[in-house]
């Protein structure tokens, strides 16, 4: 099953689908001229949205969280990229420690760790899951209510590196977006840490991250001779907000009126006839927390308390003061009646998978990754590397080549900004 | 369908097979260190023979025929191998040229071609097949009698190029052994040629293989702390023969019988009540051509005349002077009353599929890839990078482990063997 697009305006799309499919050559063999440049990270997922007339990321995530949700067909696609990444990261590995979120509790995050700790010892490593949560004090197994279980056990630290009882790895993955900060368990290690600290939310910026996509959105752009529009949402940002103290909000606003008019300039030009809209989220910071859907500079003035506590904090209880103005981009995929968005799985350079969001009670200019949000996940069919050239633009084969293509920008656009933001360098 | 062991010594195989399970990161992670060492080939093909009591390979083509046999669940495998492969040996590559193999009127051969090239053109290359065949004068659509076909284009040598109208490609892809000499039109190229042309048959020779393959399967025995001979056929060398003027038969004679009685002492030590065996092939060629069964040294001495001829020529008329004795290792895989003998495909160094090449009229002491050997092909059910801990050392998914194992060994000792005979070095 696939979700159908539910937008009469899809000849754009079809159209950037179609140049994608016939410039498939060029396309791959400028990403490998990219891989050449740029370290790939080890793992990401990125969250697209389809709107018909335009493709394109709005998250990426480098410490993605549901491997358990992709199509088990295709796990030896998984093993594989593993392989190549642990290569081309950790080539010396024989052990590797993962470290997960703390959420003990949340069996479907749960299922993910076993999910990615399945496939990474599939790719050949002696993989142990070390806790930094404090209510893992001694191992512990944890039911996956899916018929399995994982076992958490607390890590060690011993002098500069981190370790197991009897089981000391040279490499470290971490499966924790560092939210609320770095702990200091885990700074000054000896040890390789994948992704690297200055990927977590305590350091990254999602403007960082969409900055380099600018670049990189606009190579592609010039490689296929289309709009960089088509595959890139406009955005800005706003900083030294106090969301508590209504610090910031006339220039917030302001900022949302520019960003709004430069969407209608674009909708008028492709003929779209639906309301621009822009979301305002945390520059730092995951999980669908502090987010607003934006139609108009009146929705970020004169927030009541609630909306204001909403977009104060975010996970862990980090302070907003830095936000995103991300145009919106349409979700017009649907299922039944449901919305659905896509999200496309990475390791190494290579898709190895996705699956939809599928989400009935939301509409398709409102964020799928909120607080309390329960979706389904619905496995995608095929892998995205096999378009049929003789099909029609939109085949699910094709629509997912295309998937895999923007998904693959956003994962360049984040090799980038890793090395631009390195602090060693 | 998987076939089933026939044997009931099927003790020593299931201790190898639990071994490699259970030592499944040291081994991952021992090839990971080989191939930071040696240069891997783009692709090849091993035969493995399965004695229940003994897992070997017996051939390794670097020019593998048969991707048409593959699973088509796991083609996306492929193409994520064959990208790793081009970003590996030709990453700057827009195009590439195929030369197949002259025979045009074998349709399984060509079904290979057109499975071949549609997965190259899926890792993002444009792909076009260039014919040495003087029979291809004009561009020549070929039926591959299974609702497809395959355009072959005639190459045109310019200067130190091999170019087809309006197509002029950075690398060339061999899936031409080579057997019959290095055509003019190939020597002295500029373009990188893949695999490289001592990779042939014209230069390669089986022993050289096999004497690589003795120090990688000593040194993986060592890993594993089992009986090298258990993955390691025998083999012995006799050359300055000349099977029409009987010249050599006496030594010839006396190699089998010492390889013989080598291999008994083995059979003796694993309590093997089966015959000893030597397989007598051509040192260099290919395609089951000057082959023979041998149980005695008789066997090889008084050979009449269609003997003789037999083993005196291989495939395009080359004469035979040298020859590899190689132990025979008996196939006990059986589906119905049929004979079924793995083969196992690989690119870069991943292993992409295989399947068995299932032979009703044969026994379990002949070779299967024998001049108008009839094989049906049944292609493995599940990849070979799955094998479930939990389940019995002999599950299919962890006897395709095995074989996969097997066969990246039998890879590594063709990687070493290309290095250690590369003229350029």
């Amino acid at each position: 099953m696939v979700p159908h697009l539910t937008t009469a305006l899809t000849g754009p799309l079809l159209s950037l689908e179609q140049r994608m499919l016939a410039a498939m050559p060029q396309i791959e063999h400028w990403f490998r001229s990219q891989w050449a440049e740029y370290s790939v990270p080890f793992y990401a997922s990125v969250d697209l949205r389809n709107a018909g007339f335009k493709l394109a990321p709005v998250d990426t995530n480098l410490f993605p969280g549901g491997f358990n949700n992709l199509n088990p067909e295709f796990l030896s696609l998984c093993v594989q990229a593993a392989m190549s990444a642990v290569e081309k990261i950790c080539p010396d590995a024989r052990r590797l420690l993962v470290i997960p979120e703390n959420h003990t509790r949340n069996t479907f995050y749960l299922r993910n760790v076993a999910a990615l700790t399945n496939i990474l010892r599939h790719a050949g490593l002696e993989v142990r899951i070390g806790s930094i949560s404090p209510e893992i004090t001694e191992p512990t197994y944890l039911e996956t209510h899916d018929g399995g279980s994982i076992l958490l056990e607390p890590v060690q630290r011993k002098g500069n590196r981190l370790v197991l009882e009897n089981f000391d790895s040279c490499a470290i993955l971490l499966n924790n977006d560092l939210s609320g900060g770095v702990p200091e368990i885990l700074q000054g290690l000896e040890q390789n840490l994948i992704p690297p600290l200055h990927a977590g939310w305590a350091t990254r910026r999602k403007s960082q991250h969409f900055s380099a996509y600018n670049r990189v959105a606009q190579d592609f752009a010039n490689l296929l001779g289309i709009d960089e529009w088509l595959v890139n949402p406009y955005f800005d940002t706003c900083s030294g907000l106090d969301f508590h103290a209504r610090v910031g909000e006339a220039e917030l606003a302001e900022k949302v009126e520019q960003l709004l008019a430069k969407i209608r300039i674009k909708y008028a030009e492709y003929g779209v006839e639906q309301e621009p809209f822009v979301i305002v989220k945390a520059d730092a910071g995951t999980y669908g927390m502090g987010i607003m859907t934006v139609k108009s500079p009146d929705d970020v003035k004169d927030l009541n308390r609630k909306q204001r506590n909403k977009m104060a904090v975010v996970k862990e209880g980090l302070q907003v003061s830095e936000v995103i103005l991300q145009e919106g981009v349409y979700t017009f995929e649907c299922i039944h009646d449901a919305v659905a968005e896509p999200v496309v799985y990475m390791m190494d350079h290579f898709v190895v998978g996705g699956f939809y969001r599928v989400h009935t009670g939301r509409g398709v200019d409102e964020n799928l990754n909120a607080p309390g949000m329960h979706f389904e996940p619905l496995a995608f069919e095929k892998p995205c590397s096999l378009p049929d050239c003789a099909g029609a633009p939109d085949a699910p084969p094709n629509r997912f080549y295309a998937y895999g293509v923007v998904a693959r920008l956003a994962l360049l656009a984040a090799a980038i900004e890793l090395q631009e933001h390195d602090p060693d360098q």
